[in-house]
């Protein structure tokens, strides 16, 4: 079976709170980096697995998604493909 | 001026460990995902900032990401601009 690259960008959903994020923010302020106005951080999860098709890839990659790699409550997430 | 959004992706290097992607490529295992190969996690930091163009945004982005965003030791970095 070919083999594809999934990447599966995890992100907070955008009416939840990022501590984080505004940390980063903070810390740019602090660094000199005035223009910044806000800061999300995600997660970039880069499966490489086998399927018969881009397809089938796809679809493996988003139930991944689903039932493991986001949390639902307050995360979304989104599934790129490309052939490796 | 204009508002800009860089996305910044931060990876661990190819040579480095990942002991967080390989718990999730065993977790995956576990949920019966036999086709995976290998499961990197990266950081996906997301920028919203001013700046007088594109050129000057993904200048800022690129030192935000040597300074602050990624550690060189580990990490290395990639920065998209997209204007909002």
């Amino acid at each position: 079976m070919p083999d594809f690259l999934a990447r599966v960008e995890v992100r907070l959903k955008p009416t939840v709170n990022d501590p984080q994020g505004n940390t980063v923010a903070q810390a740019l302020g602090s660094l000199g980096f005035d223009e910044v106005d806000s800061v999300r951080v995600g997660k970039l999860i880069e499966v490489k697995l086998s399927a018969d098709s881009e397809r089938a890839a796809r679809d493996q990659a988003t139930e991944m998604g689903k039932q493991l790699l986001a949390n639902p409550v307050i995360e979304q997430f989104n599934v790129q493909i490309e052939a490796v």
